[in-house]
């Protein structure tokens, strides 16, 4: 038995609907990756709800095929969280090939968006959980000179939340990240 | 212009060559991503060297098609380290998208495997690198009573080496994610 995920795979270039659309943001990844038709009709989405904590310190930015993107609110870093929209899903391993594909996708882009659009001198990429158990990870640009480095970043300094000015033009620079998946 | 991968992946489903083996370990990835043929044959490897850092503070336990696996000197947590063998990386994002797809793969079988062997209570999955810049990603399992829960573990507590029997049946109880590439 083929699993599914590279089963849709080979069918849809056998087809010839997997044509090829060159990402803006930089990265190669074909077209078929912006989004399964499956998670495109939200079948995925089914009784998901972000957790509380992730809620109440971060900005809902937008969403990609499969994840949903917030901006945490600490104005000390660029830290964005990539949130799966499956439900009850506290593993990247508990999520079916597709899903975990289509993860693999979304966070090699956004990390590569990211590092571009901020000048990054490194992306720490994490999935943890240990106090907030729904999946999710963390994309965080770090730089030579920011306050932590080399450490990582969770723990070491109270949080300084954005202004309301700062977020709207994250959201503006992130525009481009969203209109690859458009 | 159709990404290599995906092509691969179609050309392999085409033609028949890529029967599924159902995998031992319980993660139902399909054969082909047990190792693309171009990573078989070790192409990927062509000048890559581990950083000294690693190879000081980590012990070899083997080799998946992509990935060398790791095991941290340090007894306080079940703590392995992935390295993709590719030389001068030090983003996941800077892979190719078959190398990707790969290190998703193994990645998730090391995070399941793992999170069952020890019987985790959490995995932590990371890319950090900002003190060792060659792409390695942390797998580590943690557990609600291990001494720097609910905190990540870098930077919390001196490390506790291995004694030479320990290392021995860690390489034992791994052999079974070995045996699934086989």
């Amino acid at each position: 038995m083929l699993d599914t995920c590279y089963q849709q795979l080979a069918m849809v270039y056998w087809n010839g609907a997997g044509s090829n659309v060159e990402l803006e943001c930089g990265v190669g990844y074909s077209a078929v990756l912006k989004g399964f038709y499956s998670i495109r009709s939200g079948v995925f989405m089914s009784g998901f709800e972000l957790d509380y904590r992730l809620e109440a310190d971060c900005f809902h930015l937008g969403d990609l095929p499969l994840c949903r993107v917030l901006l945490m609110n600490d104005s000390q870093y660029p830290w964005f969280i990539l949130v799966p929209k499956v439900a009850g899903v506290s593993e990247a391993f508990h999520l079916d090939e597709e899903q975990q594909l289509q993860l693999a996708c979304e966070s090699s882009i956004v990390s590569g968006t990211l590092s571009d659009l901020f000048e990054a001198d490194k992306m720490n990429v994490a999935a943890l959980g240990n106090v907030v158990s729904q999946l999710h990870i963390h994309h965080i640009v770090r730089y030579e000179n920011d306050i932590a480095w080399p450490n990582p970043v969770w723990g070491q300094k109270p949080v300084q939340p954005y202004d309301e000015e700062q977020v709207k033009e994250i959201r503006k620079k992130l525009q481009s990240l969203f209109d690859c998946f458009d």
